[in-house]
């Protein structure tokens, strides 16, 4: 199957058009056109090899919506004209624990990634920047038809990385949850934690952020450049969400928790962090990341979002502004993420 | 009530002889004679206030084995002539969430400490390091008849500081649970490790300690000189503890871990921590802390230690040597624990 994208031919050039193959259409395979395609700032690390060497060329792209147009004879799971999914990875192992247990993020063979990886025959992997796909059912959810689609595209990878671990920390009535950051991650973060019914507390750097924060769903902002904003935050919270960037101090946040409260790092900055022990043995507190999520969660998340009418907030570009979207996604000069309109590639 | 004990009247003074009152029995104490009394190292930063300021004078001791002498009038769960235990606190507010879950050392008024600290008069509270005490039997443990006696003081401090997060985190059989440090804690942990059904590796600086680690329990014992060996334990532990006090890189602890692994501080240097958020990420893993244990668990510990067999090594002092054992125990000299004859003081 020939489509057209956007392809990166080396870290340092400008991403491109690109006319490529998919894979023919296995048994359990579904093909589908491609409607919106999300850029997450991972794709921007990835193509500037800023988390290591990458496999050129790169197409990247794993936060994809589209419609199905074919599906193999196997395929029970979707038919032509539905709404697809497809996150960040397009296989695993399905054999180890991990992946038997629906933790296929964490499988022990590693995931397949959806690109800047090879398939078993050694082919290169090319993502969603791009007009149509071929996945594994498996490896791919039903997308509500009521939804906004532009703004649904980033849940595949943003609004996993948050949902995730505010269920698997019990986010929920009764809970107090921080979330430190409102961008691609964080403003996920709020409406999820919000709709699970927690109280939710969001820490910014940026006082201009705390109407944006109230909209979704925030019961208290604290802008964080007051020396004691987190000690004054009231504390006790049982989550406390890492999704900036940034070099943070943690021991406050750490200090802030109820006992048996977990501090999730979702957002790194790149460089270690530092932190005070006692602060974990005086309450048995929690410092721990947490990576998107298994198939069977994500399409949970999906069908959730759909009830609650979570979205993220995009700005939606033509395949042309894909270079300008980059230096502005760095910038932070986005509110909240980009979607690259697939009609346009 | 009269006693003898040992005090540091100042920080920079040895312990010295002491005769003081303990308080009139009330209607649901305990009063006992002291049979042993373990030397915490945290005996002695309280004593040199390495952990800030202190009370003086200080009586020292948190880990107390005795014999009921008498028992008021409400008095249910000890009778003249049966073993007690007490640690490292003898009350706790007994109303907020916490107190009500058994967890009294996270008691959110701050638990009453066995010494270095004020009753609710405001009267210096005075430890272990004496021939008598007493105690509210809500505060007090029962222990067996069978024990050895002066190796189960050392329980009711490094006992439950090693029990609790391992039966909290779930050690038991089909899991791989690492110790760091065969020190008073350590050998606690291997053993409760071992006990408790699970794979149990211990990691020392010291190859000397390997038999003895091996005859505690230990399945496996890595030697920590060399700078790969962490990776060649075979990784995929469930629970590391940091029984140590030395000054980590934690990373490759971490990255022993499996999926959902936890590495527990029980042991700290003094300084702060550095870690790559990465390595939690990847597999959500967790870096927690915990401390002692709450009243129901220390019963608990004590039951399963008398049931096991379990029991600290102990070298047992008379009161008049507790000074040249503070500079033992600072400089590791001592196969485990210092145990007092409280028949000398």
């Amino acid at each position: 199957m020939s489509v057209r994208g956007y392809v990166a031919h080396e870290a340092s050039a400008p991403l491109v058009p690109f006319e490529f193959s998919r894979r023919a259409l296995g048994p359990r395979d579904v093909a589908f056109d491609i409607l919106f395609s999300g850029i997450c700032h991972s794709d921007i690390h990835q193509v500037r090899e800023e988390w290591g060497p990458s496999t050129f060329p790169i197409v990247p792209g794993h936060e994809i919506i589209g419609v199905v147009t074919q599906v193999g004879p196997e395929v029970t799971k979707f038919k032509p004209g539905q709404r697809i999914g497809v996150g960040v990875f397009i296989d695993s192992c399905r054999t180890c624990d991990y992946c038997i247990r629906g933790l296929q993020q964490y499988c022990s063979a590693g995931m397949t990634p959806t690109y800047n990886g090879l398939d078993a025959q050694g082919e290169p992997l090319f993502g969603g920047y791009s007009n149509a796909f071929v996945i594994d059912q498996d490896y791919a959810v039903n997308v509500s038809e009521d939804c906004d689609l532009a703004g649904t595209a980033p849940l595949l990878c943003a609004g996993i990385t948050l949902y995730s671990p505010l269920k698997h920390f019990g986010a929920g009535p009764g809970t107090r949850v921080g979330i430190i950051g409102l961008g691609g991650l964080g403003h996920m973060g709020v409406q999820f934690a919000h709709a699970m019914g927690a109280h939710v507390t969001v820490f910014t750097h940026s006082a201009s952020k705390e109407a944006d924060a109230r909209a979704l769903g925030a019961d208290e902002v604290v802008v964080t450049h007051a020396a004691n904003a987190v000690p004054q935050s009231g504390g006790n919270f049982d989550l406390i969400i890492n999704a900036s960037s940034a070099d943070l101090d943690i021991n406050p946040y750490l200090a802030a928790l109820t006992i048996d409260g977990v501090f999730c790092f979702v957002g790194i900055s790149g460089r270690p962090f530092s932190f005070d022990p006692t602060q974990l043995i005086g309450g048995r507190r929690h410092i721990t990341g947490s990576a998107i999520g298994g198939m069977v969660e994500l399409q949970e998340m999906m069908d959730f979002a759909a009830e609650h009418a979570i979205v993220s907030q995009v700005e939606v570009i033509e395949a042309s502004a894909i270079n300008d979207a980059y230096e502005r996604t760095v910038a932070s000069d986005v509110k909240y993420r980009f979607v690259i309109d697939a009609s346009t590639f």
